[in-house]
């Protein structure tokens, strides 16, 4: 049985550069976007360690408030708005539909799994156009442990039925990569502009420039 | 008894600033030294959630390679030296000195724990001329588990022959204070420039622009 692709969404599938005419409006500098994000992640993984499980989205909207605060800025509730509500309606990057295609016409099963809640993921798959490809909708919430913690990923297996080494996770995060690895999953790493895998951890079997490329890799060696 | 303080070194008592003109030099931008801390932090983090421990030295040197290559820059071995070695030699903030010999002169006990290696450690106070000050300099390395995770704090509690709760952990950071607080100590917050409290995680009962302020509310909270 070829193993069932796991799919982080949030930069993986998602463009978030999309928001960043909102960060230059707010902020007067896009790449304020990525400080955001930074810290964003900072917050979940010290709930993570801390045991102090707070939703992706109250702290996706505490992280802003900290950047702003940082910065002296003060942010309208519009720009807040526009920030917050625009991560549900980040477009696909450009490679993603024509690689998913790929993988399902080959008959492997597709699903996300993504530190947003339920609702919001489904949200996001729906207004990129990627919901025919999907199986399934995961999110971390339903567990109360963000990734790189291994309930999530365990979860994902658990539900569909399958042994762990029976998925992969597919990310443009070296973190996300770190964790399932952990977890007992295989994975692949989505090289996007400005990622970089992280030395220190495992490396991952299947290493790509973009979902094409990965496609690629992931059908040789699952044998299709 | 009043409690012993606890004292972060990186950031609470030493100034990361003393770097940026490494930073400068190796990336023509100071504020590239944020970057990296935050990546190395994130690096740890992600170390201590998927239990897969580097010491802090590892992880900051690799998180400065990761920022090199995302940025598309080429660090020189002098560039590359001058920024790990300059964290052996950073001063401390102007504050800080006399904020430590008030509290001594209370008759508080004080004590350091830091993420870096207890040589690393050692170096830092010795340099910055504060080891007078300081009983004992603890590292989490020790327990291989870094900050924010319980362990340190359980650690230096179990060497000082206290309860956790006899123990306060004194920080310029959010994330140390949420671990801090989480494993039972009392905290102290250091308002430094650009650092700010997490709404999401528990409030310390002290709060202070600098050491000279937080000095006086710990020796109010401490009946002094």
């Amino acid at each position: 049985m070829p193993r069932i692709c796991v799919f982080d969404v949030n930069e993986t599938l998602l463009d978030l550069r999309a928001l960043d005419p909102h960060f230059e409006r707010a902020f007067g500098d896009a790449h304020v976007r990525q400080a955001w994000f930074s810290q964003l992640l900072q917050t979940a993984f010290v709930s993570t360690i801390t045991d102090n499980y707070k939703d992706f989205g109250t702290i996706g909207a505490t992280a802003l408030d900290m950047i702003a605060t940082r910065r002296g800025v003060t942010l309208s509730q519009q720009d807040r708005t526009s920030i917050l509500q625009g991560m549900r309606k980040l477009p696909p990057h450009p490679d993603v539909r024509d690689g998913l295609e790929r993988l399902r016409n080959a008959g492997l099963r597709l699903v996300t799994l993504t530190n947003s809640t339920e609702q919001v993921a489904q949200e996001q798959i729906k207004h990129a156009g990627l919901s025919e490809y999907f199986e399934r909708i995961f999110s971390a919430d339903t567990v109360r442990r963000l990734k790189p913690a291994p309930e999530p990923y365990r979860m994902v297996a658990g539900r569909l039925g399958v042994d762990i080494g029976q998925t992969r996770l597919i990310a443009a995060h070296s973190w996300d990569i770190a964790g399932a690895l952990h977890a007992g999953c295989a994975t692949a790493f989505i090289h996007r502009t400005g990622m970089v895998l992280d030395p220190l951890f495992e490396r991952p079997d299947v290493v790509g420039a973009d979902l094409h490329e990965v496609a690629d890799r992931i059908l040789e060696k699952e044998g299709m």
